[in-house]
Formats: structure tokens, sequence, C-alpha cells
């Protein structure tokens, strides 16, 4: 397949959300006949995340979808947990693993201290995956939380192992850009789990390629998460604003979200974090007037990625011999 | 005690949620020394509520809470799962059971069907009750749903063993209304979980017990869960407006509404149930401008459940020794 | 009547919400046979508005109204006009007079600046006024913005001349409360706009005043239009959960939003102010963890606001002979 | 220029909103020197909107705009009045002009029946048109009702004459889309104020024209009007979910939406209109199970209206010689 170029503002160096500084993610692989799921985690960073919260925010594009953590996001503006993304019935038991994590870990919580807002993002795999045999356990969870590191995997890992994106094979992808506010320089980076569209609806950098590569239009099931961190140090109301964008960037996939489609966004920002001692915080925070930067980098990586999860993913077979083929081997890679 | 008339319009039958026929509801009620919690399941209606869904919404007065389910009740305006209400870090053990009691119920669920959208609903009794040791399991859920019925008990009973209301002994309250519209009957209900308030604050029809009965103004921590039931035919935009009722029905009662306070919402119909086979229906749905009785019997039984709560429940010692007086045994009764 | 106290917090020296500091107030009341109607003016600050905008959030508790600017408000998290309020009818009339003010002090809007967005606010005063006839004028808004300052009047004055409140004369009230936070004294003032409500429901203070008022349960149409100011350092995300406890104060005096009602609530801090010249900004902002006084502060003042509109009005006779009476005339005072 | 297809659906006998049977576009188009603005009316439909109300949702993709009457669109899932977009700062006299029309058409409005919600849209021609001289009356806004018809032009004219598109000239835009549902024909068309972009931004069914005309990229400021309406018979819940489809027909011709963009969206459907003596009405509504084909074609109407805008628009000078040449013209057609 010819090389694409996604958009107009710089990369980040290794193009994946981890170029924001601080941002882990580790994958949990099940690969094994009828069971092709997984985990991911997203540590937003690598310290104390219930003490030293990240402001936040979520935005609903089509909120079919399971994903739990979401109501408190937008009430407090922050996250206090490492994100799991897996597939939709087993988000409960990461629910638990995620709990039982932060437990084992602060032992204030609900002792003292408050509750803990798992945040639980998913989508389904039941394609490829023996989903209602809730194949992913809690150690799953704790693998995944574990493996995180800047350099990770995209494609057919992780959460993405059973998911399919536009017809074809999807899961896991990833993009950065960096660029300029006030003489300082700040990264985006998105990480997404896809798992929705038509083939005949797909386009890369407006390349109809999908009419070519598609006998007939689908039935466009499926979902899309979205994650988006930033280093530019913005308030929860502008990471809302930053990810409402998150939609524009799928819909220049040609995906035009169906309505049995969960496209959920998570925003957060490693600036300024929450102390939760602090009684009175001075943060810095960028003005809306110079925003645009930030807004379109949010569109650049969510459309990079998505196409990222699928032109770095493998073909898999699962489920009752169900295939998914990956576009470089449908274009004869 | 006195007896107290909240608001002017008319009881159900029971004063009960289940006066809206169709309702069930069922408790499992973990007591043993440090563990005081347990499961409240409610079943809108005792047939597949997968294959007839219910119309419903939902709404977050403060969001401080870790409920899930709300972002696909928003989207699509229907639940198709018994709403399950237990402690904070047990929602996602009962993620999991409600996810495992529908697969069992429908062999369709991710397998040629769409997914299922749990709903749990939590508060924080970690006064009372170990929660850290996650005591909930799944059958709990299992017991809780099968013991669902219209003659419930209240207060320190099911997931309302472990709370603390207004100081007091809180738990499962509940309350409802029947009234006239265009000629035909129908009945509101609530259901509440309550976990929050200061003594101090605490009103009861008008009369500021809690100045009475309280030394000072301590710090309300806490929730409350309240759902609504009817079998008025109203659309989800509709039940949404109802369901913002409960704050002020909540607010009679004296709480204010603390920032750590998860104060959420779930408002459902029993009529006009959603067969997935029809791909046009006709329901019939009441004009807006005859709603005033439903937005006023939500705010009445809101906060009847509110105060019931209380008055239904027993003293309870759990975690540590940690004690909670019911306002009957403080009242001298 | 009896001498009411409303909540437990401190008061500011003239229970006004121009108790916080810059905040200042105009009238301008139309008052000559079937005209009885007007425009009251909030100014957030003396200054230049437009220049140094003011952080605030925008809550509705029942949309049944025509209250313009709430889109930008809830985008960009502030204001940049005086807050105008009058009757329905003339929302448009003074949206016009907003801008040409605006335009007339700032060369730069829509000249190399951006455009401007109006705060018009309002309530339906048919009962008592000719509202049909447009009485409104241009001149009106302005006269209300240049009368503004400390000490204004309450009741049957500006935007609340031909209101009515619980069956009664309403119009406009106001309270505020002072309290510490971190060792520093902040204050919060309500201004509220009375149109709502039947009396049988009136409750003052925990007394059901309304049921002795009244002969039977009316129907409640109208409207209540609550703008809440403090000096405190929040963020536009905590000023719309500031904002959502207004309900809880507006309950407290008996109504339940009826489904005519629009009720509509604008915050704004007067800290950190927005200067557009800034592309970072150095702002403090007080934790989530210490927000309890301003949500409490919120619920006593609206409560409070909205019965001294009644206790402060007087009996008024408008359109076609319909007369208002006065709580306190009622009451044989 | 080519000819370019857009999407994959059926389009509608005159590509125009006004294929939705009862709809009617009409324009004002003011043309003198300086000023170069207007205002365009879209009528639901051809009757007594008052009093057969037309269930309706808006959206807001970003809200840097002064649109009136979201608010209780929001709340009562319906409009009452026609539609009417102009420039930003004329918003206020547009507002005073349809209730000016709304009174003459109906006696009761505020007299025995409710108030009226005006809703206006509008984007801001400050480039080309001198908006602070505020030119445009109110006989301007009834001259485009009065010209409401099914055959409306497009391009410079009504509300778009001054506006700016991807740093062209943009203005009034429309398409529509047929397609079957149980068996049934529907359309659904979209008409937009395009006001939005920079040039080098602009794709075109997939093609990077912007990047061959655009010497550079500019600040993108200004706004998207959308208006989708459909005789499909949905919910105001099912209208909210096709208005967001708004986001990925705009994303699709290039534009990421910049801070400064007001880009609103407001859907209605001509079906179940609300007569307002029902108290029990009996719509037919379509499952949310068969509802693609609406979003389908919301992204692919706005899409084709937003590039229409530009295509059919002609080279405009105006405020100061200030000029925006047509891409037809650049294009050397």
């Amino acid at each position: 397949m010819k090389e694409y170029r996604f958009g107009t503002m710089e990369k980040g160096r290794r193009n994946l959300i981890t170029d924001v500084p601080g941002v882990l993610v580790g994958h949990c692989t099940l690969s094994e006949g009828n069971v092709q799921t997984g985990v991911t985690a997203i540590l937003p960073h690598a310290g104390d995340i219930y003490h030293e919260k990240c402001i936040a925010a979520s935005h609903v594009i089509n909120g079919y979808g399971k994903s739990t953590g979401l109501v408190q996001i937008n009430e407090l503006g922050s996250i206090e947990t490492p994100l799991i993304l897996t597939n939709t019935l087993s988000a409960g038991e990461a629910f638990t693993a995620c709990v039982e994590y932060m437990l084992e870990k602060n032992e204030g919580i609900c002792r003292g201290e408050g509750s803990v807002n798992p945040v639980i993002l998913e989508c389904n795999d039941s394609f490829l995956n023996d989903i209602r045999g809730l194949h992913v356990k809690k150690e799953h969870v704790f693998e995944a939380i574990a493996a995180a590191k800047e350099d990770f995997e995209l494609g057919s890992v992780g959460a993405g192992r059973g998911m399919i994106c536009y017809g074809l094979k999807g899961g896991i992808g990833s993009a950065s850009r960096i660029f300029e506010i006030a003489e300082r320089q700040f990264t985006l980076g998105a990480l997404v789990l896809t798992n929705f569209g038509s083939l005949s609806d797909l386009v890369i950098c407006g390349d109809h390629i999908g009419r070519r590569l598609s006998g007939e239009e689908e039935d466009p099931k499926g979902s899309c998460i979205m994650v988006i961190a930033t280093d530019a140090p913005v308030s929860s109301r502008q990471l809302a604003r930053i990810a409402r964008r998150a939609q524009s960037g799928l819909a220049r996939t040609g995906g035009y979200t169906s309505g049995g489609s969960g496209e959920i966004v998570v925003a957060f920002t490693t600036a300024n974090r929450l102390l939760m001692s602090e009684q009175i915080r001075h943060p810095e925070i960028l003005s809306d007037s110079v925003l645009n930067p930030l807004l379109r980098a949010a569109v650049e990586t969510v459309e990079e990625a998505i196409v990222r999860s699928m032109l770095e993913a493998e073909t898999v077979t699962g489920r009752d011999g169900n295939k998914l083929v990956s576009i470089r081997e449908l274009a004869g890679e």
C-alpha cells in the first residue's frame, strides 16, 4: 500500500500516545482458538495516580456502549486510575480488577479517603472472540497494567485482539502530534480501539479505498474507543472541547457513526495534576484563544490512529473459524 | 414520632414503587460482623426484559458516583436489564453478575443480537461495611433478582444494609402516588438508596428535626440513588424531565447535595415497551402539557421515600464496631 | 409576618448579590396602566467586561424559556456583557440593546476582535403586563445598566415589576452568604427573578404557609431566573456544580418546577478574570474538596432570595385591572 | 470543476431541503456597498406552526455562537416558529421580528396560550458586511418568510450573502436524500449557512483541492449553521442522534471545527406534528434499529450542502472593498 500523509502537523517521535511524557500503555493479549480478546491499559503517568489525579473529560459521540466511569469524569473533571480497555462483557471484571489494583496500592480508599472511580472502556469483539465465555480475568488486567511502557504494539493486540474495523481486522491504533503554543512545545496523542464501520465506507486520506476493496455495503455495527492525552495545560472544559473533535477525525476515515456504535472519547492532560492535599491550586491554563493546535491535533491523531489500527493489524482467525483479514493481506502485501 | 404527611397527592396501595404494575423488588442482605452490605434488584417487569425493553432516562444531580449503564440509557432511552443496587466497590461484580444472568436467559446476546447494558447503581457503605473486602458475590445478585416481589422490605436491607443517611441509619426507601390524566389513572413510584447528608440538615415535612437531634454540623458525604417508575405512557425525553425533579424531592428533606455525593436518578415507564422485532412503533404518549402530575409525584415520592428509608431502618452495628442508630431509636421509640 | 431564618450560614452585609465585591445591579421600571414591566441589569464588574470577561456557567432546570447566550457560556465558560433580565417577548429588543451598548464601548467587536454574546434572561409577565405590546425599548436597557449600583431595590421593580410568584406578587429577590475556605473569606450572592408556583405550595423555612393562605391548588405556570455570583476562585466546571444547587434552594420554597416553568441559572465568579491578551493564564482555583460552603450558600441564597422577592414586593394592579396582592398585604401587614 | 459524487445514497428531486414535503425556504438579500447581509427563513410547514408544532432537537458542535431558542427545543423537543438565519449582531432584531410575526398570527400567545420560542440562527459576516451597522430590520425577516417556497436559491443569498467558507465565498447550501425504511420511502434534507474554515483545509469528496488552491494555512474563524429536516417519523431523542451526525458531514469537507466556530445544528421532522389540543398522542415512531439511513443521510447531505454553498456562490465585494472570490471563479470557470 502507498504511504499516506495524515494532516499537516508534525508527528511525535514514536507517533504514539506515549509521546506525551509519562503516558504508558500495556497489553495483555489472549489468543487461543475461540478466545481472541485481551486488555489494554493506559497509565496517565507512572506515579500514584490516585493522589496525583489527572484533569480529564469525556465525550459520547454515540452512546451504544457500556463504558464505566464517565459520570464522575464529567462531574469532577479528573481521572484517578489507569484507563482499562477490554471487551464489552468483561467490563465488570475489569472494573473489579481495577478496584483491587487501586485498593492494593492505596490503603486509604474507603478508609479515610474517598472511593475510587474505575474507567473501563469497551468494544464488542464477539465475531472473533467467544465473548460470552467471559475469558478476561482480573490477572489479565493486572498483566496489562504491569506491561505498560512507552513502546507498545499496535493492531491485533490487547483489547484490540478480536476487533473488526471497516469489515477488516482492526484493533489498537495510535498517533501523536507536536506543536507550539506561546513559544512552548506540547504534544497530543491518541490511542484508539477500533471496532466499527463497513468496508465500502473506508477512506484513507481522501482515497475511497473501501469502494475498490468491497463488493457491497454491509451493516456497520461496532464501536470505537478514543483516548486522547496531552501535556498542554488545559482545563477539563477545554479537554471536553478537544474530545469533541474526535468525531471529526473518525469521520475523515469514512465512518458515519451508525446507530449501533459505541463511540466514546476520554481526554486527559498530564499537566496540573490534582494533588489531594491542596485546598487552593495554582495551575497554568491555556487561553481558549490558542487552543486550535490542540483541536486540529485531536482530529489528525484520531484519524491516523484509526487507520493505523488497520495497517498494523494482522489477520486473525477466531471463534468458530471466523476470520478477519488484515488490510495489508487484502491489498496483497 | 409523629405522623408525617408528605405532599398532597394520593398514595398508592402499598406506598411502594411496586404499586406500578409489573415492577418487582428483591433484596439480598449480608449481615455478619464487619460485613454489612447487600444487593437490591429492581425488575421493571417480570417478563423478558431484553426483548421487551422499557423506555427510560437517567439524570445526574451530582456525579461523584460509579454507576454503570447511564451512557446507553441516554442514547437509546431504554433499559434492558434489572436495575442492580449495591455498594460502590462491588459494582464491577454486580455488572458481571448481571451479564451472566442476562446471557443465561438470552442465547442471542452477542450471537446474532446486540450486547447488553447492565445498569448498576451504587453508594459507599464503608462506615458500617468492610467494603474493601468485596464481599458481594455474583450469587448475591442472583438471589436479589430471584427474591423480587411486590411486597418488599424497607430500611436496613439489601443494598441499604450499610448505608447512612443524615448521620443516622439509612437504606432503602420507597413511596408511590396515583393520579389521573385524561380521565385515566396512573401510578408513579420511587425507590431510593440513601447514604448522604448531615443530621443537622434533616427536615421532615418542614420540621427541622435535625437541628433538635444534632449537636453540630458534620461533613455530609455520601450519595443517593433514586429510581422512579411509572405506568404512564411517557417518552424518554419526558422521563428525563421527571427524573430531574428528584433533586427537588431530596432538597425537601434538607440535603443540599454536597460535592462528594453521588446523586443519580434512573426513571422508566412500563408503558410502550420496546419490542425488538418492531421497525415502526405505535406508542401512545402523553402531551407535555399534562405532565405536571408526574412531575409533582416525582418530588413527593422521592421526598417521602428518603424519609421512609430512615423511619423503616433499624440500628446496625458493623465494621470495627461502628454503629448507626435509627431515627426511631434516637427519638426514643 | 414572623421573622424567618434561612439556613445556617452568615449573611453578607447587605444580604444582596452586590455583597460580592464589584457586582452592581440596576433597574428600569415601567409602571403605567397596562404596562407593568421593566429591565434589571447585573454588571459582573464595573470595568471593561468585554476585555475582562468573567468565568461563568449556566444550568437549565426546566427549559421552557427563551434566554439567550447560554450556548456560548457553556462552550467558553465565560460572560462578556452585563446580564439583562426582562420580559419574555422583549428578549430580542434587550439583545439588540446589549449589542449596541457593547458596540459603543468596544470598537473592536466584529472589527479585529470577536463578536459579542448578549446574555438575556426572561420571564413571562403577561398577567400584569401588556407583554404583547413590546413596551421595553432599548433605552430602558441602557437606563437599567446606567442605574447599576450596590444598593438596589427588591420586589416589584425592574424586570420583576409584572411577575407573579406562588400566586402572589413576586419580582426581584436577593441574598448573600459569607464563609471561609482555606482561612480566606469569600462571598456568594444570588439574585432571582421569580414568576412561578401556586400559592398552596408555598413553604417558608419549613412553614407550609401557602396551605393556610390558599383556597385550592392552581396550575403553576411561570418561570424563575437565578443568577449566582461569587468572588471565590472557581472554574466554570465548578460554577456549573454551584448552579445546579439552585434547584435545591427553589425546592425549599415549595416549588416542584412545573413543566411550563423556565428555570434557568447563570453563575459567575469575579475572580480570575479572563484578559484577552493572555495566552497562558495563572489562576488560583479552589480544590473540589473544599467547595461545600459554596454549594450550601447557593442553596441558602436562592431559597432566601425567592422568599425575599415576595416579602419585598408591593401589590400591583396592571393589565385589564389584573391585580397581584403582596404577601404582606395578604397577611394583613 | 469536475463533477463530484457525494456519498452513495439517492438524491431527492431538487436536491434541496424542500424535498421534504411541506418545508419552504425564503431569502431576503441585502446587497449594496458596505451592506452585504440578509435573512433566510425556513418554514417547517406552510400551516399554523404554533398550533402544529414540529418535533425537533438541537445539537451544539462548538458553541461559539449566539443562536436563540435551543434551550426550549432541548426541553420540549419541538419548534413552533419559522427558523430564522441571519448575521450575529442582528439576532436580536430577528428575534423581535419573529415574535411580531407570531403575535400577529396568533392572538392567544401570552393571552391564554403560552409564550413563543423564536429560533434564530446566526453567523458573523463582518468581513464583507458592515455588521456593526445593524442593517437587518424586521421587514427583512418578514420578507424572507413571505418569500418562502420550494425552489430557492443557493450561494450568496439571504443570510449567506456576506459569509465566507474555506476562505472563499460561502453562504447557503442544501442537499437531500431519499431512502426506504420498512418498505416506505422517506426524505431527509439539509440546509447550511457556511462561514468557517481555511482554504488549505478544503476537501471535496476526498480531493484535497484546498492544498492546491491555497498558499498557506490561515486562521479558520467563523461558524456553520446546519438545519436538518425529514419526514420520517422520529422522536426528538432520535433527531438529536441525527443532528450529531452533522459534525461528520462537516468533517468530510476538511474542517476541524476551530475554537472560534459556532457550529450549531437544528433537526426537525414534519411527521407527528404536535397538536396543542391533544392530551394523549398516538404517533408512529421508527425503531432505533432502523435509523441508519437517516444517520447516513445526515452526513451526506450536510457534506454536500456545505460544498454546494461554495459551488453555487458568486464573487462578492463588500465592506471597505473586501472581496471574496467564488470557488468557480478561482478555478477559472
